[in-house]
């Protein structure tokens, strides 16, 4: 895992700020190779072109100090570590006045003592800059993202001889976590098992509904590799699946498939939505499909690109996002299908192998 | 699990607030009985003493529906909820410059379009409020928490057959997350599991060390179940344990009982610390107590009261807190033992019933 990344830091900064400050999460782990649960204790870097600070609880102090970014202030509980941050700031160069791009992920309890202890700087969201750079992944990130989707096929291939009468939705989900920690997977993130009308639900996990002779089984899991995601749906079938779920399942794969061909680096993302949902409502699907086609992937599970109607957002070279179109009918059953591409130039690369065929048991 | 709770909001509103807005997360469920996890869209209720609205994605309508607090704005992708929102505040009641307090788990990116959108109200952190309202737990409450100890004490049970030469701590680990979920506990929230000379870092979640004859094994176990956590420590040896672990462990089992005795409604928690460390300090081991002697606990893990040296956090009656006195040589070994209390009057209820010895397998 790298350490503290510089020249993310600075690709950062040069969206117009003099420093950026992080807290314990998505966007420290970009900076810092780190990821650091910190409770309810403070715990973030203030980072310059140049400089950096960590500010921690001293219990951490063993956790943070190999991230070796420079300055440290370790407080212990009853220690105030705000007072110090002005004078630390300037003396890092940032001046009066200066932009400071804050993490969008820290919490108003956090900023409304930053906003006492540096009232003399000017502090923003920073959540634009930092979102359009970690869009740009690279050889390292990319390789654990396919590390992760590889994990995913492992779990599709177990699930073929998991789903079975009787077995229930939370069973297999159990078996399937077990599997992708044994397998090098992080704690697992999300792993949904729907079956039979529970697929109708865009967002249901799972339950203790029994799977039975007939039902389809829609698998949306989600794995982490070393602090980077994959997210992967594919759809199963207990015997034979009715012809209105068979012809339902065509379209989501025809959609897919067209999405997949329409990834172009440099397109706004809305087009590439646009070219999905056309194909579904050329077969009168396009009210069955309730939801965006699909979501950037990294160290977050959503991040950019946005691929949803009308989405500004610019497919970048090696964004990793999902292409994932769905059709929904409420109380009866659902069909989406899911993969997790990377652009580049000329061609969309998928990560993860396993076919995208009905897998009838 | 209960649904809106028109109590719990009136209780914190009387802490001089017109209205509090509450985001998906732990002060949510503390409202609604609710735990919807909301990715990167906003979903968050506003509610006065009388009304109470949800904003929420229209893809969780049928997740928010059944809260069934009142008005609802439910939005598209690519809808902005936000300039609503003033204007319903008014309609239930709230006038300009009132005060609304802010689930202090609202991120700034939040925070920032409701400064915008709510520039007429007077926004402020409602941490304090919802944080000492949370601390007096109810039946429902204590029993959920009482269920979740009474989980982890089938897994130091099962942690006696577990632990033997040659399995990692992170064998040990996965096989008591797939057991805790076995026995209905929700997903597991931290199981460290630390040996040898992992034992001496307070914050060791687990790693591959294989278990030695002689070794000493920490398990320092959260579970939570319906949304309330417990989070028990006990400590096994592998064979009999050096002379002088034995004599830290008494120690700190001392230290452990003085603590319990010195549970009082009404005193300030630093009091508390206070009895436990001058246990320590009397067999000369107060360096080695490098961290606090507890922290409340209930849907977050660590919430209030802060028990720690010199904390003016009070503890209220039926406050759920643990004592985890612990002695650690850097590079050797640690100890600590934890114990989630109730307090009532005159009284420590005790929750979870594993033995507190040293387990010798």
């Amino acid at each position: 895992m790298p350490g503290f990344e510089k020249g993310r830091v600075r690709r950062i900064l040069s969206h117009g700020f003099s420093a950026i400050i992080a807290v314990s999460g998505p966007n420290f782990f970009y900076l810092t190779g780190k990821d650091i649960k910190s409770f309810e204790r403070s715990l973030f870097i203030a980072a310059t072109r140049d400089e950096c600070l960590i500010v921690a609880p001293k219990l951490e102090e063993e956790r943070v100090s190999d991230i070796r970014c420079g300055e440290m202030i370790l407080y212990s509980d009853g220690e105030d570590p705000f007072p110090r941050l002005s004078a630390e700031l300037r003396a890092m160069g940032v001046k009066g006045k200066d932009v400071i791009a804050l993490d969008p992920e820290m919490k108003i309890d956090l900023f409304f003592k930053l906003s006492q202890s540096l009232s003399d700087f000017n502090l923003v969201n920073g959540k634009e800059a930092i979102l359009i750079e970690r869009m740009k992944k690279d050889d390292y990130e990319l390789e654990s993202i396919g590390k992760a989707a590889s994990i995913l096929d492992e779990l599709f291939k177990e699930a073929e001889s998991l789903i079975s009468e009787g077995v229930t939705e939370a069973e297999i989900m159990m078996k399937l976590s077990f599997l992708s920690q044994q397998l090098g997977s992080d704690a697992p993130k999300s792993l949904s098992v729907q079956s039979g009308p529970n697929t109708a639900v865009p967002h249901h996990e799972y339950s203790s509904r029994k799977i039975k002779k007939g039902d389809i089984v829609l698998l949306d899991l989600v794995v982490s590799y070393e602090g980077y995601n994959a997210d992967l749906t594919r759809v199963f079938s207990l015997g034979r699946p009715d012809a209105e779920i068979e012809r339902a399942y065509e379209a989501v794969r025809e959609a897919l498939e067209a999405g997949i061909a329409g990834v172009k680096v440099g397109i706004p993302a809305g087009d590439l939505d646009f070219v999905v949902r056309e194909k579904l409502k050329e077969r009168g699907l396009e009210k069955q499909f309730t939801h965006r086609t699909g979501h950037g992937i990294g160290i977050d599970i959503h991040e950019l690109p946005n691929v949803a109607p009308h989405s500004k957002d610019v497919i970048e070279e090696r964004s990793v996002f999902t292409i994932e179109p769905g059709v929904y009918f409420p109380n009866k059953f659902g069909v989406r299908l899911e993969v997790d591409v990377v652009a580049l130039k000329g061609r969309a690369e998928i990560l993860g192998q396993y076919p995208l065929e009905l897998k009838v048991i």
